[in-house]
C-alpha cells in the first residue's frame, strides 16, 4: 500500500484530505490532558493525582483515594464522613434489577461473568434513569458516577450468588466498599485482614494511565452519552484478552507447578521455547510492576503457601531468563501476585476479573467526569485505501 | 497551561516522554486504513467500498449491500442466495433471552429504548456464547458479526412489543431484513412500498465514515474482545447527543410548524436568534447531505403531507438563512427527511433511533471484522498536567 503508515516510523506528513498519519495504535499520541494521574514506565512508577498510587494503597482507605480521584484532594475527617454518606445514598439495588438478575445470571459461561456484569450494569443504569452527561449539571454527573461505581460490586457479587444458587444479598452501606463486596461474595463478614488486603488491591488498580478501557470510556463520554453507556463500553474493552486479561491464569500456572522443586522443570523449557509465562511481562513497564511488591507483601501477610511459592517462582523465572537470554530482563506484572492475593482473600477464580472491574470503574468514571469538561467529540479518521470511488454499478 | 495542545493549531512537535500532540478530538488523525468506504464532505459524497452509497440504495437490496460490506463485492445470484441462507441461521431469538425481554422492557424511559437495546443485545450475545475475536477464525468472527446484526432488529422490535403490552413475535427468516423488522414492529405484513422505503433508508445509513460509534467499536475490537462487546459499546456512543442524536426532533419541529403558511413565522426568529433548527447543519458536509435528496424522494413516493411540508420548510430555511446571513449556507442533514420517511413507514417515534441502529450495526461489525486483521491495541496517551508527582503524602 503506497500510503501505508509504515510500522515504526512516525510519519507526520500531511497527506490528501488534510489527514495526519499517526503511529499504529495511536501510540504516544496525546488525546487529552488529565490531572488524574500517569504511569512512568521507565521508572516503574505510577500515580493518582500527585501521589504515588502504591503509597496511597499502603496508607489510605479506598474511600479516601476515591475522594482524591473525584475531588482532587485527600479528604479531611469531615469531608470523608460526608463522602461516605453520599456514597451510601446509591449503595442499593433496584428491585426491578434484582428481579432480573437470576435470568441474567443463568445465561452464558459461569467462567466469564464479565458478560453478565455488562448486561446487569446496563440494566441498572437504565433503571436509575441516567441521563446524557452533556445535559447534566456537574453535581448530577458526579452522582451518576458514584452510582455506577456502587453498582459494579453489588451486581458482580449478586450475579455470582444467583449463579451459585444463593439468594441475593442487599449491600450494607455501613461497611466499606471492599469489605461489603467480600461479604456479599462470601456470605459472611470477612476478617479485617482480608477486607483490608482486598481494599489495598482495589486501591492499587483504580487507574493506570490511559489504558484501552479508559480511552473507550472517554470516547463514549465525548459523544455526550450517559455514564452507564461509558462504563458498559469500557467493560467491553476490559474483557478483551489484550487488555483486562485473565487474572486467574497466573494462579493456574502456580497450581501446575505445585511445589518449589518443580519450578525449574516447568519454567526452563518454556523460556527456552520463547513461550510466554503468565504473570510476566508488561506493555508499559521496563521494570518490575510497582504493584507486584505491594501485592506480594499483602499476600504474605495473609499467609498461605501460594504467596511463598509465587515469590520463589518469580525469583527463578528472573534468574533463568537472564541466564538463557543474556542482556534481556523479564519482570512480573500486576496479574502475577493479584491472583494469589484474591485467592487468599476468598474470591473465587471466575470472579477475579469482575473484582478488578469494581476498582477500575472508579478510574473510568473519574475520567468521564474529566472528559465532560471538554465539549468536543473524539472523532479521528481512517484512510480509504480501496478501489477509486465512485465506480459505476455493475450491469445486471 | 504551558503544555496545552492549543485549540486549533496542529502541533506535532515531540514533547516530554516522546508524546505527540494531536489536534483536539483527534480531528484528521488517521487511526487506521479501511477498504469499507469514505465520506468526502466537500463534495457531498460518500461511498461503500467503491460504489456511491446513494446509488446502491437506489438499485440494490439491503442483503446485497451487506454482502458488499462483508465480502468486498456485490453478490451474483448464487452468492446472494447463499448469503441469505447464512443469514437465516442466526435470525432467531434465544428462548432465555425472550424470557428476559419483558423484564428488560419494563425498566426505564419508553422514549429511550436504545438503553434497553443495549441491555438486551448484551444478554443475547452472552447467550450465544460469542468468544473473544482474537481467539476466533475468520469464519467464526463473520458468523458472530451476522448474528449481532440479526439480533438488533429482532430485539429492538420485540422490546417495543413488550413495552406496548404485545406478545413477542419470532422473526421470519424468509422475509428481507427490513420488511421483517417492520412486520415485527407493526405486527402486520408491510406493503412492498413501505418495506422497500425502509430498506432504502437502512442501506443509506449502514456506514458513514469513521464516526464516533464506529471508532468505539474499533477501539474495543482492538483489545481482542467479542463482537458483542464492540456493538454494545458502540451503542453507548451512538446514544450520545453529539452523535446518534434524536431523529424524532426534526419531525417534532415539523409538527410544531403544522402548515406551510406558518413556516416563515417559525423559522425567521429562530435564525435571527442564531438558534439551531433541527435537521439542519452537519459536522462533515459543506453541502446538502447526500442522503437528504434520496430520503425526500422516497418519502414523496410514500405520499403524505409531511414530505411536502418538509420540502417547503427546507426551501424556506435555506432562503431565509442566506438572506439573514449573507455569504453563509445552511443545508439539511440526514435527520431531516429520515424522520419523515420513518414516520411514513409506520415506525413509532420512540423507535427511530433503534431503527437507525439496525442498519448502523452492519457498519460497526464490518469495521470490527476489518479491525481484526490488525493485532495491535489502540492505546493513545493523555498528558498529565497536574501537580508534580510524587508529592509526599499529607501528615495525619
Amino acid at each position: 500500500m503506497s500510503n501505508s503508515t509504515g510500522n515504526s516510523a512516525i510519519s507526520q506528513a500531511k497527506q490528501g484530505h488534510g489527514l495526519i498519519d499517526a503511529p499504529p495504535g495511536l501510540k504516544g499520541v496525546v488525546v487529552t490532558e488529565t490531572k488524574l494521574g500517569d504511569v512512568r514506565g521507565e521508572e516503574g512508577f505510577f500515580h493518582y493525582r500527585e501521589y504515588s498510587a502504591i503509597d496511597l494503597a499502603r496508607a489510605y482507605s479506598l474511600e479516601e483515594v476515591w475522594h482524591l480521584m473525584i475531588e482532587g484532594h485527600l479528604p479531611n475527617t469531615a469531608e470523608l464522613a460526608a463522602f461516605k454518606e453520599e456514597l451510601a445514598t446509591t449503595r442499593r439495588i433496584d428491585p426491578e434489577v434484582a428481579d432480573a438478575l437470576p435470568a441474567i445470571a443463568k445465561v452464558g459461561d459461569p467462567w466469564n461473568p464479565l458478560d453478565g456484569l455488562r448486561t446487569a450494569l446496563s440494566l441498572a443504569c437504565t433503571a436509575e434513569g441516567l441521563g446524557p452527561c452533556i445535559d447534566l449539571t456537574p453535581e448530577q454527573r458526579r452522582r451518576d458516577a458514584l452510582f455506577v461505581c456502587n453498582q459494579v460490586p453489588i451486581l458482580a457479587a449478586n450475579l455470582w450468588r444467583a449463579r451459585s444458587g444463593e439468594s441475593l444479598l442487599d449491600p450494607d452501606p455501613r461497611l466499606g466498599h471492599a469489605g461489603d463486596y467480600l461479604r456479599m461474595v462470601a456470605a459472611e463478614s470477612p476478617s479485617n485482614g482480608r477486607a483490608r488486603a482486598l481494599e489495598q488491591y482495589l486501591i492499587s488498580t483504580i487507574d493506570h494511565g490511559f489504558n484501552a478501557s479508559t480511552f473507550t470510556a472517554r470516547v463514549i463520554a465525548a459523544t455526550g452519552a450517559d455514564i452507564g453507556g461509558c462504563a458498559v463500553g469500557a467493560l467491553g474493552a476490559f474483557s478483551g484478552p489484550l487488555h483486562g486479561g485473565a487474572l486467574a491464569r497466573s494462579l493456574d500456572t502456580l497450581d501446575k507447578i505445585g511445589h518449589a522443586e518443580n519450578i525449574d522443570r516447568f519454567v526452563r523449557p518454556r523460556i527456552e521455547a520463547g513461550e510466554r509465562i503468565m504473570g510476566f511481562g508488561h506493555a508499559v513497564y521496563r521494570t518490575r510492576d510497582p504493584r507486584a511488591q505491594l501485592l506480594l507483601e499483602i499476600s504474605e501477610r495473609l499467609g498461605g503457601e501460594k504467596a511463598e511459592l509465587a515469590r520463589q517462582v518469580e525469583t527463578r523465572v528472573v534468574e533463568i531468563f537472564s541466564e538463557l537470554k543474556p542482556g534481556r530482563e523479564i519482570h512480573t506484572n500486576v496479574e502475577f501476585y493479584a491472583g494469589v492475593l484474591l485467592d487468599a482473600c476468598g474470591i473465587p477464580r471466575p470472579m477475579f476479573t469482575s473484582t478488578f472491574a469494581t476498582s477500575r470503574v472508579i478510574g473510568w468514571t473519574a475520567n468521564v467526569l474529566e472528559q465532560a469538561h471538554d465539549k468536543q467529540i473524539i472523532r479521528p479518521s481512517a484512510r480509504y485505501t480501496g478501489p477509486k470511488a465512485p465506480a459505476a454499478l455493475p450491469q445486471r
